[in-house]
């Protein structure tokens, strides 16, 4: 009963298969088929949960379950450590999905996520704003230069004709190394300036707020100046206090959260009432034409980062994977001859082992 | 950055290095002690929780987080599918624990966790029997033959000097193969007979319950001419509306729930008012010599299965098969050069990619 491990290694293979590009447009339009697709019947992915720790160091491990019935089980572990980049060399984010088999329990597949969470709050950013940004946006503003700007920018390059980036970021090391971590991406061919914050919101057609902001410290600008039709993608607030845009934007805004009572108690929303909340990411799609008349008006995608998303990449990866047989097979179960029978598998190679007892006792 | 996966082989390597009797005494043990230093700061173990369906089978598939504060987080996830060994000559319950690192939220070992949970629910049983059974208790009684009913008896033949069994199941064949699958545990010298369900429950002086009766379906057996010193672990009794006791029995009883909350949703305490409810787990082992007075009434270990007991035996395997050198340790996440590039993974080896993408197009 084999598990298939897809390693960083395989995920790189996988992408490679089918081309960065290609990766991204598929896990777009994955996302949003599977928000179109979307009922109680059909999925189910609850809040995200998890423990929260100072000791030994300010950290996070959050699990993030989802369920497509009838098919997989994908369960996401996340890992949040912002000490990481400095004290470790590794990143903040660090991820693990397990895929499992609902006619069995089975642990079909053991997938390395942490490409595909932040690839995902790309793809999640860009479902949103080809419904809420106008289609001609060209300036993407950039608040936070780290990883998720990365691959917000790459995201909304596969659905408007971005030529110009506006960049802000407190370590002026991530503005310095931004170009050349998105020509990893290919983008080459964008004109990327650093800039202070107010710059940046005010010629912004998208803008994209993905900070570390400590809690309670936002928001990250004034609400001044800004575009009339200015789309915002809020992904950096994940945490019961921690919020970067300005109350009085969200609350002239039609503020769309990804999940709404993730939102409410991790997002942007934490700073509305409850009447002041627009669409979650599900009803927007579904109703997509129609909400499509507030691409002239300012539009917020409150991101706090679901598990239908990581779900759609997780079989995404994994489904590419096994059609061209990529990935390491491993046996992590060993099935016993009589499946009522505990220590079966043990008895069955214990012949040796009772004699060593034997002579050791 | 290594990860180590211990397959079903390597925790049979592991156990037979200490052999199963030491192994199953570690784990009595160890979850003893994890229960005499549990406190808010030290441990969080929630309870379970999990996506319950019918189609295309009846199932089950949850997770059972819990963290050692400044060590680990345990992620187990078990899938219960009754269906298995019929159809797929699988076990019912399968299960997987991942161990994180909470100074980084690394991934540590992936570990093959089917054996680990039913020996563990064998082993909280004998941590509550040895406080709660009187310390003579010769014959056990089993109501369901399965899996657990061998880790149940293993287990409190590390504690008691049992010498006789009685048995019963609903299915037969169960009853006839009991005794080859307790000689697996070593266990050849005990005298074990299938007979009535009334037999069993007059003449044990420890009962174990561990059946797969229907929702509703319970109880097990009428609560007539039981030894007034019975000790019963409750084992089955783990889904809303599932229950094998008679509530007569609970009512004129100590009954120690594994853990409160989870029994009040899911265990024999679903039939009880919470004030009838007596001393969890925790509770009882930290006042174990108060607690001792109780060997000569009815007492019940109501067992729904804690996350703290899989915390616990994960541990105990993964740090053995550190120490002895076992495992297969694999790169699942490799780490980019700069942790805030998430395409430098892939850039830097797509020089090939990019000539095969362009001869393809």
């Amino acid at each position: 009963m084999n598990t298939v491990l897809f390693r960083s290694e395989d995920v790189v293979e996988i992408v490679r298969y089918v081309g960065l590009d290609g990766f991204m447009d598929l896990a777009i339009d994955r996302i949003e088929k599977a928000c179109e697709e979307y009922d109680q019947d059909s999925f189910n992915a609850p809040p995200r949960n998890g423990f929260s720790y100072e000791d030994p160091v300010r950290g996070l491990v959050e699990w993030m379950p989802a369920i497509r019935y009838g098919h997989t089980v994908v369960m996401k572990m996340v890992g949040y450590h912002p000490q990481n980049p400095g004290s470790r060399s590794l990143p903040t984010i660090l991820s693990t999905a397990m895929i499992f088999d609902t006619g069995s329990g089975h642990l079909k597949s053991v997938v390395d996520a942490s490409f595909l969470t932040s690839l995902r709050t790309g793809a999640a950013s860009a479902v949103a704003s080809r419904i809420l940004a106008t289609s001609e946006s060209s300036t993407i503003g950039l608040i936070g230069a780290g990883l998720q700007a990365v691959t917000q920018l790459h995201a909304l390059t596969r659905i408007f004709p971005v030529d110009r980036v506006l960049l802000s970021d407190v370590d002026s090391g991530a503005c310095d190394s931004f170009a050349a971590r998105a020509a990893n991406a290919g983008l080459y061919d964008i004109h990327i300036r650093t800039t202070t914050v107010e710059e940046v919101v005010q010629r912004a057609d998208i803008l994209c707020t993905a900070t570390s902001i400590d809690v309670g410290c936002g928001p990250l600008f004034d609400d001044r100046g800004l575009s009339g039709s200015i789309h915002v993608n809020a992904v950096g607030s994940d945490l019961p206090g921690k919020t970067e845009l300005p109350r009085s934007l969200l609350k002239r805004s039609l503020v769309c959260p990804d999940f709404r009572e993730q939102a409410i108690r991790e997002g942007e929303c934490q700073q509305l009432d409850e009447y002041e909340i627009g669409p979650d990411l599900v009803t927007l799609v579904k109703g997509k034409s129609g909400y499509r008349q507030f691409r002239q008006s300012p539009t917020v995608f409150d991101s706090t980062g679901w598990a239908l998303e990581d779900y759609v990449v997780a079989e995404l990866i994994t489904g590419i994977g096994e059609n061209i047989g990529c990935g390491v097979p491993f046996e992590l179960a060993t099935v016993s001859a009589d499946p009522k029978d505990p220590y079966g598998f043990i008895a069955a190679s214990s012949a040796g082992l009772r004699v060593r007892s034997a002579n050791a006792g």
